[in-house]
């Protein structure tokens, strides 16, 4: 990391390695942060890396990236890189951001953080003392963020159940030929990391530890050798339960990530495909107008949302990578650590890992987050 | 009226003049109002009365009426009857109503009280000093009483907007046959006797003396001298504004019956179909946890509720039958007036009136209820 | 079982054991079930038995009894009685159950059938050959029902997902005082036998066989000994996996019943509080119009609801037990099979034993209901 | 208009006039339009004029804006500029453009085009021959785009009825201060021609044309002389009925602006606060799974969201006016007609006029629109 440049809040040099749909949205965010945000840096697009020079081009076209590279070994070399951005398919998250960081770079990086535990470890070891970050988006909706201050203040009390799901159905198209989602060698797993990863990490945010887990994994689609869906059940350390749950053949879900909380004094759900509103319970009230409340999560008093437009004036799903992106980089100026980081991309492989071992045993397995900070 | 009868609060036999949809919802309200309501009177089915006499004993038995007749002339004037309630086509509310009032009976009458104003006022002056009341069925919904009492604790403050359809699709069918319901001559009237006068009823009872208003009337099937659709613009003595509608060609809708009102303080929905939800936004909160709640009308603190199950379980269409009779029934025991009455009915026929004149002219129209009580 | 009496299709006499909640709901059901459904035979209400004598005159007076009884054991053996009816507290549900068996009644039961998968097999065997009944009133939902006949149909195709969970708040309450359901020596056990044994028989009902189980249980209000909530993993005989949840800590439930099954062709989903609606989506059609539709299931091509009111008219709660017992009756005079019977409640009581197993055990177990017809 | 630079298809240089919430969203549909959408020329952020000169400064900062001019009057002639956006508050749109037009240069004017139906005219005639667009971004929201389409594939057939309302609360805040929208001689007048317009112009391009309309004023709010609700009934050329309306006094309502068609074979709804959804039931169905389904249209088969992320993955606000100007750009290049142009916003001026008319005297008023191509 260019430490001269960081400390005078200038310029931060980017390379984003990744071409595909991430490497679209990171681009777009890297664009937008400073309009929405003020993020007392510049982001310049310095490098965008991928194997297809053609595609590059014209990425680089459209987002503006300054110079094109299919050589990110040399690219996370370069002195006059700040940032190295990891979107590359998931065999790849390992090698590059433990490279970046041997380079001394900021590294972010795409969930999940790794194809297993051991990498994630790795990862987190090789970033020590570093600012990182994974592209956990989700937790800058502004409904989920508001959810997290809700919890925080007690607005719901303790918690009883925690239950959330992420449905797709892309898997249910027998016309839709098989990418590096769907081969364990380059992806570590199917909607574990993919989708559960989501859904486990939003769980820590917003409820806390995980403790122990059984799970049950299917392969409905012939001739896959990841899980099309796995179901967990857990326990949290703060003696709630629940169900943790992610399919590919979710068929009527385009996009479903819900949660629903019930505590005692209220209830909260969130469903991804309305992120623009979060439902709340107040069980504190008299109980004939107590109702699920729908809010729509736009106000000047709702995280995030006062940076983008007016009241009722709805986001969309690449908000979230420009509000991640802008609190990541306002943190490298405040100094205030930003979460999640790799530890915290660790902390969610840790819990993959412990329904990946209790879904091959048919056995409860307790997860073990000790050695992180 | 057998006042001996009434004083002991004993017996009340009762004449059911109708045997069509509406003789069956009545039938089932004289059957359950002292299951679960103490009624402070005992309801006989005595007679039922109608047309055709096969469909009159099938009735009889299943409904447990101890006798049938087909005249109705006759029936109104036994002296063994109590009362005498009106569910026969529109045009033969008036004559009965009336024939059974100098007969000194308690009337019930199904809605719209009328074929006209005038009609109406000729049977509010025929009852004058008899119990009467109009099957407005729906102000007995839980939810619609709730709002109500929401409205005069004062929830939602100052009204601004109150907005109002009911819409049903039954004209979209072109194999329907006619009924009496699309025949000027048996019904008055389209829409704006069936449909609206439910509108505007509620419109009454939760918001208050209409002064003026504007519409418009349309009638889609070739053939009908009916208006199929009736649409008006209002302004309410409260100062706020309004539209009420009316339909059968809301296609999708099978029986809509919605409102919507904007105060001050807050804004409260309601949809028939979903008749044990009411939606109500308190905009006294602190603005980031604004939102409508849905609230399920289950409770033992919301109206009728505790009568019929627990919270949660919800009730149906015919619950607000047996809501209406039994507070009607017990209004007879306690003295207490009872609404809607006769009165009650002709204040919408006055409006419905303004209304028709309003669609007919083009013009603005005053409503004048000076004439009641 | 007076066998002349049922042959001549005229006449059963029915012996009610039970005076709480459920006693007033099968009560309303005898009182309506031949209003709505021609049922081939009388029910006539002959005896309404229970432990509180001045509560059962109340019963008895409002739903019309034509006795009452303290004695259940004397009750069963009565030679006019044809039906023996059990609503007592579960712990009563094998005693009576096997006795009315023994004087050759039929017999019908609140769920769960048992308090143990032991108890249920003794129950089975006692009732063979006599008509039974358990009242698992949620197949006869006009919504369930339908969804049923959309997968035998073939609408949604291969199952994938089967989702359920069955949410009360009561537990949240501290004030409120322990009742039998709270206690293992009465109720046999918690949310499991309550709630989440209506979510196996819908499961059942709807997705077939359930093979194996992981399950977690928790009792979140210290000093009692039953399941606050049980929280459950499945695989189905037909390929597909689910989570089967039940809670009295679903803080904003009131009684949330839901359901949600994902198909290659489609996806269904429930909510018991919005009982007459049915979400469907048919994934068969071009992409750009699918989403879930909101069937209100009101219409003369839906079960039940034709028997009831018209389309849009919706039912309640209590119209479940009507139908079930019209279908129970009308089975009787055709012979056609009834379901759900005792080996139905049996199966259900199998799942459940194996869930509460695989709790206590954190072990993945398989359900065996090898022994049932 | 600088015709060399445009018939090369390769820089447009823009000039935005207005500095506020409007300034901002047009600032990012000139950032953005170009990364989603092959618009075959480049837009050159060139010049941003305002009042506040310091304000400018920033914002030219902030969306890369060339230079800043407090002298609109200046802009508007140079003939460096191809482009000229009326982003100003509605008193100067009519002088902007008529002298931009003067100019020969491409005008864009935000909603309403004018202050009355007058100054639209001279609007239009000044404008005549030169590419147009008036800033009805909502056609471009992807929903309502996709509803147009189901209409002209005659997915609903004949229409019968169109309700639309765009309710928003800011009136009901008394400790807001007055703006340039709440007065008169700036705005021309209040929801009228601020929300109303936008209602109004949906109506015409979702339903063809309004030959009549009835309607009602009411302010609210003491001290102010613009409407803060306009209510309207109308009939349309195609003989539907509607209801019109708009208030801010929509008490619940953050942006909520919806319509709802119901046609011979079907029913479209639409909510711009879930802008992502639409409505759509399909009556040509088998009735018993006929219900409106939620589509959320963000699929590659719906109109412009293939342009921004995945099934599922949704977009805000600002994507309408980016689809809006992309779609406008693209139109210069193809030359094919652009619609809301500004004689599409005249059609909307007239439609305003007649209601107002239609309010101040209480009649029923014809809309003529003869004057339009």
């Amino acid at each position: 990391m260019n430490r001269e440049r960081q400390a005078a809040g200038r310029t931060l040099n980017v390379a984003l390695i990744g071409q595909g749909f991430m490497g679209r949205a990171h681009s777009n965010a890297y664009l937008q942060a400073g309009r929405f945000f003020d993020l007392g840096a510049q982001l310049r697009r310095k490098v965008i890396c991928g194997r297809d020079a053609a595609r590059l081009e014209d990425m680089a076209a459209r987002w503006e990236w300054e110079e094109i590279s299919t050589d990110w070994r040399a690219v996370v070399e370069r002195p006059d890189i700040d940032i190295v951005d990891v979107a590359a398919p998931n065999a790849l998250h390992a090698p590059i951001a433990i490279a970046a960081a041997g380079a001394g770079k900021i590294v972010l990086c795409e969930k999940p953080l790794a194809m297993s535990a051991e990498e994630g470890a790795r990862m987190v070891e090789a970033a020590k003392g570093l600012p990182t970050m994974v592209w956990f988006n989700y937790r800058r909706v502004p409904a989920v963020a508001f959810a997290r201050r809700l919890i925080e203040e007690g607005r719901i009390g303790r918690v009883f159940h925690y239950r959330a799901a992420y449905l797709q159905q892309s898997g249910n198209d027998p016309t839709r030929p098989p990418t590096w989602k769907t081969e364990k060698a380059q992806a570590g797993s199917g909607v574990l990391g993919d989708l559960l990863s989501h859904v486990v990490d939003l769980a820590l945010y917003l409820n806390g530890a995980i403790t122990e887990t059984q799970a049950l994994q299917k392969t409905f689609r012939e001739g896959r050798d990841v899980d099309d869906a796995t179901l967990a059940l857990v326990r949290f350390a703060n003696g709630s339960v629940g169900t943790l749950e992610a399919s590919r053949f979710g068929v009527g879900c385009r996009n479903r990530n819900t949660f629903e909380i019930h505590g005692e004094r209220g209830m909260i759900r969130f469903n991804l495909e309305d992120l623009n509103r979060l439902e709340f319970l107040d069980s504190s009230e008299p109980g004939n107008v107590q109702g699920a409340r729908s809010v729509l999560v736009t106000g000047p008093d709702h995280p995030y949302a006062g940076n983008f437009w007016k009241p009722g004036h709805i986001i969309g799903y690449e908000h979230t990578f420009v509000a991640a992106l802008a609190d990541f980089v306002q943190s490298l100026e405040t100094g205030v650590a930003f979460h999640p980081d790799f530890e915290d991309g660790q902390r969610v492989q840790l819990v993959l890992a412990a329904m990946e071992k209790a879904a091959g045993s048919g056995r409860c397995v307790r997860v073990d987050a000790a050695g992180l900070g």
